[in-house]
């Protein structure tokens, strides 16, 4: 009998039945290579209208893949033309199938980084799936190119930028939260060429080398606001200054599926809402090929 | 015989025609109220997938409504969903209906105001229409809240921010351009209200009050680097400190473009391109009800 590689296995309905049961809880960044992974927004329904709003005027940082009807956890309403709520995730419980969850009341975190909302969700909830960089690490690292966070088990640095988003109703005041990752100079230009086609997962970078930290309006690299430190390729702490001239190792920012749980900081807003933790996402059934999209 | 009213008989056809045959050259902000404007892009047809994708990505500003096929200057395909090329501009041809256009070589402004580019326009070409604030003018008006340049007969003032845009391939190192309209502190939520629904042709502000203008980044109020000096409802120059508390007179400042313009300059694009003068739009057949969009 042939050895079996589980980590091939896996498939975005495994990943979730696993998180379900409660027997998955860290982030997903290497979770089932190739499956298209969300963040999950979940708010009252008042507040639904301008959210979809918010997303379509912020469509880089909070691309909209799929809501919920008012109340319901379990089935999906597409937003990616072509691909129906079924197809993006058959088997679903919104409450339980992402590995750990933040919850909010009026705007500030009450609770971080729980195992479910099973008993939080109430009929009136509506829930919003947006885009989620991982899905582009794959074809990364199938080009040569993985980030260096993957390499090292870590989860990706997020950072808090002075980027302002178009307000919308009731989110008003946000900025973009971007995610790193540390490719040389004369390694950019492809790296934005694979990621250009995730249009729907935040896509090519938005900014990128040493000047983009001040531009942007990053405090500190070596701090991001969330994930974990970010690493050279080798592993090392990224600092300024490794490499020369084309070589030279320059950070790369792309917008993140965390910038709409800043947004709802920033907005103060008035209930209970719900969102995964930060790299802890749901993975879906649809692969990285269904959402591509060439011009 | 009953007296007629011109103005009350424009429609965005009319309007058309009149440009097309030389006879209407002037800015169109008051042009056939309530029918859609749009602004223009032609560019060589290598370019377009990169405008196509950096549209998508930066919607607020650069709002697709429509392009042509390679080549052609009288058929439109639709970007808006529901409606067809023809249904938003039958008899069309983009070579002439603006009253004004302008031409960039490699990035450079080399022809200002001219009045038609029949001879530049080669099969090779493709055209662009992106939606004008000039569409919720007409809403703000009905409801009171008249823009104070639309009163006074000049153009609307356009500034030039520090805002980045997302970039797209050969687009990048984009910064917003914004249109301005001066209100009062107490009626902001009602300007952005009726502006919302206007979503494909830049929707509610981006950004609004004195502190807005260092916050985008704009270096003088009073010198716009697009269209007329501000003024004030009562046609005095706009300055800071008119009226006191929800009475302060506030600059307003919405999405504009104008925006993909001063991006072919920054991306110095190989090659030949067009685009409208400011403030000289195509009027369309649709009207602002063919468009508004409640989430």
């Amino acid at each position: 009998m042939s050895t079996i590689d589980t980590n091939f296995q896996q498939t975005g309905e495994s990943i979730r039945l696993l998180a379900r049961s409660g027997k998955f809880h860290t982030p997903t960044i290497t979770s089932a290579p190739g499956f298209v992974q969300a963040n999950l927004i979940v708010l009252p329904s008042r507040l639904a209208p301008d959210f979809r709003q918010f997303c379509a005027r912020n469509s880089v940082p909070c691309p909209l893949l799929a809501e919920t009807p008012i109340g319901i956890f379990d089935r999906l309403k597409s937003h990616i033309p072509g691909l129906t709520g079924q197809q993006i995730a058959g088997d679903l419980d919104l409450r339980s199938d992402f590995p750990r969850y933040m919850i909010y009341d009026n705007g500030r975190l009450t609770k971080s980084h729980v195992a479910n909302i099973e008993r939080e969700w109430t009929g009136d909830h509506v829930g919003f799936l947006i885009g989620c960089s991982f899905s582009f690490d794959a074809a990364l690292t199938k080009a040569g190119l993985p980030p260096a966070h993957t390499l090292w088990g870590r989860n990706v640095p997020m950072y808090r930028t002075r980027v302002p988003l178009c307000p919308a109703g009731v989110f008003k005041n946000s900025t973009y939260i971007v995610s790193m990752r540390p490719y040389r100079r004369k390694d950019i230009e492809k790296v934005r060429d694979i990621t250009r086609p995730y249009l729907i997962t935040h896509g090519e970078p938005i900014d990128w080398g040493w000047d983009a930290v001040e531009r942007l309006g990053i405090s500190n690299i070596a701090t991001p606001e969330y994930g974990d430190a970010p690493v050279a390729p080798d592993g090392t702490e990224l600092v300024q200054g490794f490499g020369e001239g084309d070589e030279t190792l320059e950070p790369v920012f792309f917008g993140c599926g965390v910038t709409p749980q800043e947004a709802i900081q920033r907005a103060g807003l008035e209930g209970r809402v719900f969102a995964h933790a930060p790299g802890h996402m749901i993975v879906l059934d649809i692969k990285d090929s269904d959402i591509t999209r060439d011009n």
